[in-house]
């Protein structure tokens, strides 16, 4: 059918099945012709066809609540809420976000982006349902991976406990973004290749159910023996035990199964799981035979052979040199060991897997522990390294804070995609890290200007022992630099003139120093002399440098792809005041008090008017005030 | 025995069981005796005194490493450990920590405070030990409530999978500081009432081995028999099935049972979890029939009456005024909720939940559920009211940014303990909240100058509908103000000014406007006329008012019992370089960049020269650098 005529999910109430699976093949079709060519989600959303689906037609979106956990495998949902045609600007600067959004469609009740958040919210709609008594079914949908990060064990664990009534759909696809980890993992393994168990439990309570009730001893060995005999025929008693009826498992690609399944938990009172079964990238083969998860959410591609369509001879990614050479390290040094968050791939520590497979721990979805995982690893004396995403650190802030800053422990964390990452939008992007981090005591925060003082950053702070640092680096790839082949410690502390200049000192760090040095540029073909300032250390500054900049009254521009508040703009200011210097002007550029949407990041950057433009504006006006002082 | 004698554990190898027993009753009469004059986490120590002192019997520390999750039950492990005489100093400034201090004693591995980090920490220990090959055994003690926050149910996890050699104990005390919450409460209360359990599964398994081995379905039948036996026998199936080897319940306060199970803990592979059944407050009458948990730390009390010995008529404490006035609006506004993560008491919301029983949630130990859960019923339109510590808010920073303020919902944050606490120390201290809340997007963030004001506020933003809003109060007790009977509505981002001034501005919020106010009388006594400012919204701020400061160039004075870095101080520099008011002489004081040790919130004040001397010192500087200027 054309999918672009679906309004809204309506039409499925009278479809048959066969009608369904005619349109699951449209939905495939669709799906992966268009993220050919925009890129997107393409292996888990192809996953959850039938599922989805199913859902919208078993249930009344957006009365019943659907809550996507993550997000990304909302795509599906999306087409059957009415936004089939506006998938070409899919992930694109005011297009379709590749996740839900509350102001797309009122279909999509819950935003995402990070994991295992759905049942939380879940159970915040349940309990207003319920003081409401509106009544209306609340649907988590939440993958296996989700399922092992702390919040959503929380979450488990109070609602089975409260006996809310929901349905959980535990979409299993035996692989998250990484391969699974957890003891978890290991149960869910077990329920697959076991039989159903529902009808087996309810035929068994009725057998027992004619057994006469007898008193004492006896009846108490026959509860024992109903028990028993339940885990004689299931193995679903992990979800039992926690309080849950547990339905499944389910072959999320057949329809019969999905549906009998759906209707059968609406009747059920009290917390159930579904258990579904499902298959990444269902339907297209090279998505499908896919076991590292780089079909997870690639770029585009071209749909007959699979072959990424990449641009030619990229510079390499940065994660790709800051794990290396971790690896690198790695091998002179006995105690490094690295960590990642469910991130092997993303973090490109295969080599460092590969070559160290015994000094390598992926701890699924499950920031908090990594964190204190690593805090624990230092006290032995150990040097370990988490690689982990700028915005998920957000989840081990407290960790930071508690385990490690304050026991003063050397923990070397590289944050990845710091900045602003683009596409994914706002809950992707990089942006607080330095508010988050700079605050926190004992901490060293530091980023390069390129890969090469990125490589030496890596080793710098695998030779600090004096308790905690970070290096934090962008998303996308080095500047294509030549590398140094010897390691080299950088002070710490130490800042870099990368241009001399005396009417106004611009201090930046990483991404934004090209845009400092362009901007130094075209100033200086006006007439004013622009010192551009490498500011690798975030904190602690390089106290030499800025003290000599603000004794000689030079106006400071300060540059950062980061928030403001708090950030290292603010840092200057409380620098210079704290040293008595009350009238240094000092000016600052980068992310504002706001959160910032999907898009590329220059085209995220010319909207916050974050440019080379607006720093030479800056810096003119800035200069001026000098000038007209004196 | 004279326990001042003791110096390190080794004493235990060779003392019967009933010289244990006599050791314990000596342990318990000088726990209650010092806690009776210092205060202190009397009833977890009452508890643990057996397990205690059979961990360092059977066990080698500090070879071995005991790991005490949260940390207040470590009083006995300190009196093993050599540190008796110290205790007359308990939790008192430069005097014993009522936590774990790795600078304290060897003993002390690993430092705590906040909740449920045991795991993830015993997690790298073990790992570097199975790097270095060092062998030796590890054993997180950990309660069962602090089992139910996220960060040990991810550790939990990813051990069970490892299979890592660990010796987890959980220390079930059918209560932590609230009456449990969870689904795993229910399973650990059917796992007390149940049989031992190890033995009579050895003993099974010896009766199969015996059965000859048969090929194809006799033989899975019989496997899947072994199994169904073995949950016929127990109900350790659940950590079982997480892949943990259980062992019992034991009773915490039998030698005999303790030793058994620790010793077969200690020859058997993998994850093992000793289940211990203890009793808080086991000796002393009035702690052990304590059901609501004001025996869990309190303050100094009479031993023979079990008294506490309170400050005489004190004004009515922060939260009970809060939270009052929570309960009191909820009478007509059936929108409110109130949401406590396992603090009812302490935060003081008893007489909310008698009043309103559903409408109060503890969610126990899970502070990243507790507010997420939050952000899911304001979707709904409710009012949630989330009363959290400002140390324990930490855990939910992500959450707060990516769930709450990003989607810009109306939850109501209500932050307890905001500021210097005392003699709980540095992982209780809350001074971070203002820098790692004021740079998110959307928040609004207030304290008020006393309590009067505090109800006002707490009106304020459960009639606030245009996003997040966040009321930080302190520890301790009110002022004692007169409080008025209609509540009133701040205007959001108004200031006020309690003292006409025109040499300085002292801006300020909260529980420093005391000082503020008590400065501006010094230095008008020295012919300096002091305006003082309650700056009672941190963000936004008056922007009319602090435009007019500005403008007339008046020097600025910031305080704030907060990390100065990234803070309040922090967002005034901005304001006024961002306004191009770049000459503006703008001075901080706050908490400096460090964690701040235990002792009375007055002694760390002067220690950090937080004091009226210091503030009237640092006023007379900035404005003396005015008049230079003028």
């Amino acid at each position: 059918m054309d999918l672009t005529t679906i309004k809204d999910p309506s039409f499925l109430k009278d479809l048959s099945i066969e009608e369904l699976e005619l349109l699951s093949a449209d939905i495939r079709d669709f799906l992966i012709n268009v993220t050919s060519r925009t890129g997107g989600h393409i292996g888990p959303n192809l996953g959850v066809v039938e599922l989805t689906v199913a859902l919208h037609k078993v249930f009344n979106s957006p009365n019943d609540k659907f809550i996507w956990d993550v997000g990304h495998q909302s795509y599906v949902h999306k087409i059957l809420t009415g936004r089939t045609s506006q998938f070409e600007t899919l992930k694109k600067h005011k297009g379709l976000s590749g996740f839900p959004k509350r102001n797309e469609s009122e279909h999509d009740v819950w935003e995402t982006g990070h994991s295992s958040t759905s049942l939380s919210a879940a159970m915040g709609m349940a309990i207003a349902r319920d003081l409401k008594g509106t009544g209306e079914y609340i649907l988590p949908i939440i993958g296996d991976g989700a399922l092992t990060g702390g919040m959503a064990l929380e979450a488990l664990n109070h609602i089975g406990h409260e006996k809310t009534d929901m349905i959980v759909i535990l979409n299993d696809n035996e692989m998250s973004i990484a391969p699974n980890v957890g003891a978890l993992h290991n149960i869910l393994g077990k329920l697959r290749t076991a039989g159903k168990y529902q009808w087996a439990k309810d035929e068994l309570e009725y057998i027992l159910k004619k057994i006469p009730a007898v008193g004492g001893k006896l009846a108490a060995a026959a509860e024992r023996i109903k028990d028993s005999m339940k885990y004689l025929l299931v193995t679903g008693v992990f979800f039992e035990e926690l309080g849950y009826t547990y339905l499944g498992p389910v072959d999320g690609h057949n329809y019969e199964d999905l549906m009998e399944n759906l209707l059968y938990a609406k009747k059920t009172k009290g917390p159930v799981l579904v258990h579904v079964i499902t298959k990444k990238g269902k339907g297209y083969h090279p998505a499908e035979s896919d076991r590292i998860g780089t079909w997870h959410g690639p770029g585009p591609y071209k749909i007959e052979s699979g072959d990424f369509i990449k641009p030619v001879s990229a510079p390499p990614a940065w994660s790709k040199v800051i794990s290396e050479t971790v690896r690198r390290i790695a091998r002179d040094d006995q105690r490094v060991v690295a960590i990642t968050p469910a991130m092997t791939v993303g973090s490109k520590l295969e080599g460092f897997g590969e070559e160290f497979p015994d000094r390598l721990f992926d701890v699924g979805i499950a920031e908090q522990h990594a964190v204190t995982m690593a805090a624990g690893l230092a006290t032995q004396g150990m040097k370990p390294y988490l690689a982990i995403y700028s915005t998920f650190l957000q989840r081990g802030y407290d960790q930071v804070v508690h385990d490690v800053c304050r026991q003063n422990l050397n923990v070397f964390f590289g944050i990845d995609r710091a900045g602003l990452v683009g596409a994914d939008g706002e809950t992707h992007q990089g942006v607080f890290d330095v508010a988050f981090m700079r605050h926190i005591p004992n901490l060293v925060l530091m980023m390069p200007k390129d890969e090469n003082e990125g490589q030496h950053m890596v080793y710098t702070a695998l030779q600090y022992d004096a308790g905690p640092i970070a290096l934090r680096y962008p998303r996308g790839n080095g500047l294509g630099v030549k590398m140094d082949e010897d390691l080299l410690e950088i002070p710490i502390g130490s800042w870099e003139v990368l241009r001399e200049g005396t009417d106004i000192a611009i201090l930046t760090f990483g991404t934004t120093i090209p845009m400092a040095l362009e901007a130094a540029q075209i100033l200086s073909e006006e007439g004013i002399s622009a010192r551009v300032v490498n500011a690798r250390f975030i904190k602690p500054f390089d106290e030499a440098m800025m003290i000599s900049i603000l004794e000689q009254d030079i106006p400071v521009l300060t540059i950062e792809e980061a928030i403001l508040q708090g950030g290292f703009g603010s840092a200057v200011l409380e620098y210079a005041h704290d040293l008595g210097f009350h009238q240094s002007k000092i000016d600052r550029i980068g992310i504002p008090d706001q959160f910032i949407e999907h898009g590329s990041v220059n085209e995220l950057l010319d909207e916050i008017d974050f440019t080379v433009e607006a720093t030479v504006a800056k810096a003119k006006q800035i200069t001026k005030m000098k000038q007209q002082r004196v």
